[in-house]
């Protein structure tokens, strides 16, 4: 029985929807349940019976929770382990991690979605060759998770580059933009249903001549190389559901455009295609990062 | 004659000029040097002799070179130590680390002159309570450094903020840029020397009402925003020959607008004068820095 003692949860706490799994250490997963993200108090009443019917009478040895943002994750907040305030109603100051870690007496690890899906490329996907990296998902939303030295970078609060500015392509110069903070933003911009705002279509059912394609390439290009030139990252990882196989040339293409030839390492002047590429584990990173979460939970604790 | 062991060589190695030092743990300089920088066989000899004779029969524990980049910080390269390619005539791929390491019998510490301040920043000067900090000069050039969790930033190899493209503000819309590399990127609209360009005048040198306050007020905001969203700092340092008292109050403003209200921290919402911030250490920052590296290479020799 002993066996159990290795067995650790893992939450992806979505805005849409929630994954719980139970994994081990090799990434494997024993059991899974996903359901739509309804109050906070019925959905984590769903968490908590997930874990308690698939692990028995065995605590988990550590859970992992992957979590929607913002997040609190400043160690001496009296809110540490809390939702912050976020648009999604009803979860602004919402509980999560402190509440698991005593309902299963364990450690839990606590951290963005995006820090999460960025430990899980760095030890079972597309980084594993790097210990600085910045993990991006491009889809209802722009995120970034950024790792240094192998760890999720806090700092203030956490990483939020969906927000940034970048210029207006000059195709582009009249669409407002849809961040309700921002206009035109990054997010604004550039997110799945900005594009759906401009073409009332999905990038990937455009025809391939539409200039839709350009514009999105070359907001995704000035994120790459804003992250070089801020973050300086061994590799820049590009997912959600807007980035489809065909866009990776074309923001290839336009990094190197906006970096003009002045960060001169190999790895972006000659190995591009090495060094701004899709995730290897697709949508299976947000569940895999919570389970890394946790694995480190129970290794720091 | 042991108390000598304890003493610590310092090289800011800068574009225009070099300050050699010999310091101790507390950050106390006992003996200074500083000359013009001349070609590398020169200038480097100067160096030695400067430390041979400052510390008699007695090697420094510890050297440390804060160096003008871009410099090579991988450790498994063959170039470890060295000047990269440099506009500086004849310094592109110059040795500076390697060379003082063999002559002195000791290890040295080698990083960018702007990482080399921020740690400076953080056990001297502004930023003694933080662990995550971003130091920015404005002067010649736009160059930063950035401490996580204490230790400078490097990855790929180190951050280049100055070459970040912000948006052209409504008021400037014509000045090309100065940037061999990017022309209109950051540095090549608010350096000391774009500013030279658009009005024949230093900054601090035009009338307060003159709109070049704002422009570069905004500019150095974008530069602000994005990295609260990409780094997510606890504190930000402003230094450098164009930043005066006055520009403080204009920067934070525009930074606040570039934000819109989305970062919800009371460090930048109502503490914003404790966030964005001129250095503490003044011109001092960069000798300063090069014994912070020294002491870290002692230290973790």
């Amino acid at each position: 029985m002993q066996g159990h003692a290795r067995l650790f949860g893992a939450v992806e706490a979505g805005g849409t929807k929630f994954v719980c799994a139970i994994g081990d250490e090799s990434g494997a997963l024993h059991a899974e349940a996903r359901f739509p993200t309804a109050d906070p108090g019925s959905t984590l009443a769903r968490v908590r019976d997930f874990f308690k019917a698939g692990c028995g009478d065995f605590a988990p040895a550590a859970l992992g929770v992957a979590c929607f943002g913002p997040v609190i994750l400043e160690r001496q907040s009296a809110r540490y382990g809390f939702i912050g305030n976020t648009p999604k109603a009803g979860w602004s100051n919402t509980d999560v991690a402190v509440m698991l870690s005593r309902e299963f007496s364990c450690p839990v690890g606590f951290d963005t979605d995006v820090n999460a899906a960025a430990l899980a490329e760095q030890r079972w996907g597309a980084a594993r060759d790097v210990r600085n990296l910045v993990y991006v998902t491009v889809g209802t939303g722009i995120g970034g998770g950024v790792l240094i030295e192998g760890a999720p970078l806090h700092g203030l609060m956490h990483p939020e580059i969906g927000h940034i500015h970048p210029r207006r392509h000059e195709l582009d110069m009249n669409f407002t933009g849809i961040c309700p903070f921002h206009g035109d933003c990054l997010e604004g911009l550039a997110s799945g249903p900005a594009i759906l705002a401009r073409t009332g279509s999905e990038l990937q059912h455009l025809d391939a001549t539409h200039v839709q394609w350009e514009i999105e390439a070359d907001y995704l290009a000035q994120l790459c190389a804003h992250l070089v030139l801020t973050i300086s990252p061994q590799r820049i990882i590009l997912g959600g559901g807007v980035m489809t196989e065909r866009q990776f040339p074309l923001v290839r293409s336009r990094t190197l455009h906006w970096l003009g030839g002045y960060i001169d390492r190999s790895e972006i002047l000659t190995d591009i295609e090495r060094y701004i590429v899709p995730p290897a584990l697709g949508s299976r990173s947000g569940v895999l990062g919570a389970l890394c979460l946790a694995l480190d939970a129970r290794a720091n604790r």
